[in-house]
This record gives structure tokens, C-alpha cells and sequence, in this order.
């Protein structure tokens, strides 16, 4: 099926200037991110498994024990339980998710 | 983890024109497809669900009995062993698809 956004998503506000859009298949979810500048998507894990891809600006990302910069284009993977958050600078970032299985607190 | 793209990434050549990067975790895999211009992605099916989104170009995208001209920025679903495929016009296309399970024949 194709989707029509926002209007097939459910919309979430995780936590300030953090915005979720989100649409679920049986074993996957797809989670798009909009984050305000100079915001943080703060410290968390889920047993989910995430895989994503930065599609707008830059996102200092924090996997595990690991930082970088993330840009437009760069992918990543965050294994089930693992601790991942990071923050925002000048710009606005978008990045697109996909869980499996679907996220069970965006239900 | 970050990925590096594209030597992190596993390629393949499915059909002409049409260049294949794949990552895996475990439930997850995305791949990062490049078609060329005036190039087709042969109606397939597979039993792994596929979600994905446009990341560039415009593509004609059937899934099912519906078909679509998908833009940057559009997402879709693909069921289990749903007959999906589509044609790219005078543009190069770049989507990026996540499969749960890891598509099987891209391992």
C-alpha cells in the first residue's frame, strides 16, 4: 500500500521539539523524525530492533559507546536494548526508522 | 553502529540498471537501491515484508493491483509475498527499502 503523509500516520510528541510520524506493516514499523534545532532526542533503549537513515541536516547520534555526526544520507544501526539519543544543532533534522517488530510504545 | 557507505555495505546487480546496498542487523535489513533512468524493477514477490521510501527521483511503483508515481519523500508498504515492482522515467531513482525478516535472497 502507498501512504499519503501525514494523514495515514499517527502522530507522537515524544518529548519537546521531537515529532514522530508513524506507520506499521505485521513485522515492521516506519518512524519518521522531525526534530527541532538545538533539540535533544534524550538517552533511551527499546528491545525493538532499529535500523535508520538521516534525510534532512545533521544529528550528533550516540549509539552505545559511540558518537558521530551524522549527515543527510548516513545509515546506522541501533541493536535491541542498546542505549542510543542525540541532539540537534543549528538546523532542523529528519531521519526515517524502521523497527522490527513494530515499536511497541508508538503502537 | 554507524554504517560507512558504501564499503560497509554488501552490492548487487539484480536486473539492469539497477545497482543494490545492503546492511543487516537481525530482524532488519535496509537496502539502498539506485536505478537509472528509464530502467525497470521487474514485478517481483518474496515472502520478507518490505517498507520504504523515496529518497530521490520519481518512480512508478505497482504493488498489489495499485500502481503510483512516487516522489521524494513517499513511503509504502509491501505485504509478504505481494507482486511489487515499477519503471523510472528521465530521472535517476534512489529509494531506500528496510525488510524484516533480512530479504533472503540478498544475504
Amino acid at each position: 500500500m502507498f501512504y499519503d503523509f501525514p494523514q495515514d500516520f499517527k502522530q507522537f510528541k515524544p518529548a519537546p521539539g521531537f515529532l514522530v510520524h508513524v506507520v506499521s506493516g505485521q513485522r515492521l514499523m516506519l518512524s519518521h523524525v522531525t526534530l527541532q534545532p538545538n533539540s535533544e532526542a534524550p538517552l533511551h533503549s527499546h528491545a525493538e530492533e532499529q535500523m535508520g537513515i538521516m534525510l534532512e541536516g545533521e544529528f550528533a547520534m550516540t549509539i552505545g559507546d559511540e558518537t558521530r555526526l551524522l549527515k543527510k544520507g548516513d545509515m546506522y544501526l541501533v541493536p535491541s536494548n542498546t542505549v542510543h539519543g542525540g541532539i540537534t544543532h543549528a538546523e532542523e533534522v529528519v531521519v526515517l526508522d524502521a523497527f522490527s517488530p513494530p515499536r511497541e510504545a508508538y503502537k
